[in-house]
Order: C-alpha cells, then structure tokens, then sequence
C-alpha cells in the first residue's frame, strides 16, 4: 500500500490525498511536523534528501518526491492525465508555473499568516509577496475566462496543482473577489466526484 | 518548424536549444530581449500570458511555455525520456527540484551579476541566496556521488535541466570547488552527443 509523508495543513500534500481519494487508490499516512523540523532527520533525508513533504513511498523503501511529480506518477494513464501529446504538456506548463510563480508567493504567504501565525513579523516580506501573487492570479483568471479548466475542457491534475494553494489564498492575505472567473473554477473544482477538503 | 522565442543567456532557454539540437531537429530563433521588457509586450503575452521565456511555437498559434515542461514535450518517446513509469516521475521529481530549490537561487544569482552586471545593487539580495543555492548543490552532489546520472543510469532531460545553470554557477557567485561529483558529472554532460555551449 502507498504510503504518504505529509504534513496536512500543506496544499503541497493535500494535492496527492485529493488525487488518491479521487482515485479510489487506499494509502497509508504518516504525519512529518516541519514545524518541529521532522522533514529534516537523518532518517527522513534517506526519504527526501531535500528535507520536504510530501514523500510517497510506492513500496518499501522506493521513494518519490515533489508534489507535482508524485501527481504525474499517480495520474498518468487514468481520466487525470490527457492522453494527447500536446496537452500532456500543456498539464506540465500549468504545474511548473504552479511552483515557480504562484507556490512561492500564495503558499508561502499563507504558511506564515495562517500556520505559523506570524503576520506582524513577517509584514515586510509578505508586502512583497502580494505583487507576483497577484500576478499568478490574473494569469489564472485570464485563461478561466474562456476555459471551465487548465487543459483540453477536462479536470486534470493541473486543475489540482492550481487548486490546491487557490482555494485557500485567503489564508494568505489574497482577495479573490475581483477573479470571478477563479470563483467559479473553484466550485467546479469543488464538485467534482470524490472530492475532499483540504481539512478533511 | 518549431519557433523558439528565446533570451540566449537564459539558461531556461539553452535547455530547449541543447534538447533540440540533440535530438537533431531544425528550430527557428527569434530573440526576446527580455531587458528591455520584450517578454512583456500584448503582443507577446499572447504566446505566454505569464510574459516569460522561453517559448516555443509548435505550429503557428499553437504556444508551449515553461522551459521543462517543452523539453517534456520534445523528448516523450526519445531516448532522453524513460520509457519505465517510475522512472519517468523521478524525471519530474528532479525538474520540479530545480525549478523550485535551485533555479530561484542560483539563476537569479547569476542574472543579477553576470546579466544586469548589478553585483553591488543586489548585495544584501544575493546574500540571502547563497544558504539555499548550496543547499541545492548539496543535494545534487550527494546524489551524484552515487549516481553517474539524475534518473536511470542514463543522461535524460533531468540531467539537462540541471546541468543549465550548475555548469554556470560560478556566474551566480557559486563556487563548484567542493562538489567533485557535481565536476565529474558536468564532463559527462558536456561529453555527450551533439553536446552544444550555452553561448554557441
């Protein structure tokens, strides 16, 4: 049985619960508290030598890391993952620019507001984060407004990588009320069989 | 033919001009002098409503964006893709590594001083890039001293990704010194077929 090292309060690890729920895939969990600094042990650098959640472990001892990979794993060759070439890579696109220009700034900003409850002393840093947040936003919006998901009209594991920071970039000091378009992507995302909450 | 809107010395730009060349196949150039805020043009942010590069322009109107997810694109079913299905998420495992723990450190380094030439502007800026652009290091030279490749004993699309601004670190103010394996390693990659430079 897969077995997930997370942290759950992390959109990072609720992607790949949200993916196996939808799946129908059982796995085992294991909560890593970074905030204790459990993702950096000895014995967790042999999971992920990068000392990040979420590590799935595909059998023991066989591990893989990074949130968007792990999806790819999971999806390719099931109703998650397109079969055309062209918008394969277009889930690619849609997940890369997850993590280089929309994790860093939504995710970040929310982990400190919101899990470690630290908006004073992170004022400054989070007032630059608001920009680039802002900006991944619009881009999302942008190709909502004439599209109901990211690749080929089908929910994908690029609408999951999107959704999961998405959903709760109130947490992180970002007003989603002038993204109509997100909104209702959103409660799409929301509707689809299986789904789960990121509390769940 | 393939179009590739590219800025040269971007090293996200030389792993698609390095893939392509390899895999033998005719592309067309067109310069984005990112500067002088090319990328940010109405015109282009119709091939990528994110306004970066590159991009490249499978047919014409039809746009890919993200330097890894294109080479995903190109090398799907070319030898410098596994065809093994864990394998081939270890190749994402490590391109979603450098696009979030190495690129945002050692790139930006390395365009701060060696691109804009503003070393001293970005003094403070570049000091906190150093901790994590060796952490990234680290954890490539811990993989190579037991690995000759990323993924499968084989040069592959995860080896390109890397080797793009590791080869150049030391224009981003890092010193390869203490990282045999990641030398060693760099000889392999510039030792391969059809291996071009980032300024040929």
């Amino acid at each position: 049985m897969f077995k997930l090292y997370e942290y759950s309060p992390s959109g990072n690890c609720y992607k790949v619960r949200l993916l196996l729920t939808q799946l129908n895939i059982a796995f085992d969990r294991t909560e890593i508290n970074i905030l204790q600094k459990q993702s950096r042990t000895p014995e967790f650098l042999v999971k992920n030598p990068n000392g990040r959640i979420p590590v799935l472990e595909i059998e023991p001892g066989k591990f893989l890391f990074e949130s968007n990979a792990i999806m790819f794993y999971l999806s390719e060759k099931t109703e998650f993952f397109p079969s055309d070439r062209f918008e394969r890579a277009q889930v690619m696109q849609w997940l890369f620019f997850e993590q280089y220009s929309h994790e860093p700034y939504i995710a970040t900003s929310r982990f400190w507001i919101s899990v470690l409850g630290k908006a004073d002393e992170y004022k400054e840093a989070l007032q630059q984060k608001q920009a680039p947040g802002y900006a991944a936003l619009g881009v999302m919006e942008q190709h909502l407004e004439k599209n109901d998901f990211f690749v080929g009209d089908r929910y994908s594991i690029a609408d999951i990588g999107l959704f999961a920071y998405t959903h709760v970039a109130g947490e992180g000091g970002f007003d989603l009320t002038g993204f109509p378009a997100i909104q209702s992507w959103i409660d799409r995302v929301k509707s689809q069989p299986r789904y789960i909450g990121i509390t769940d």
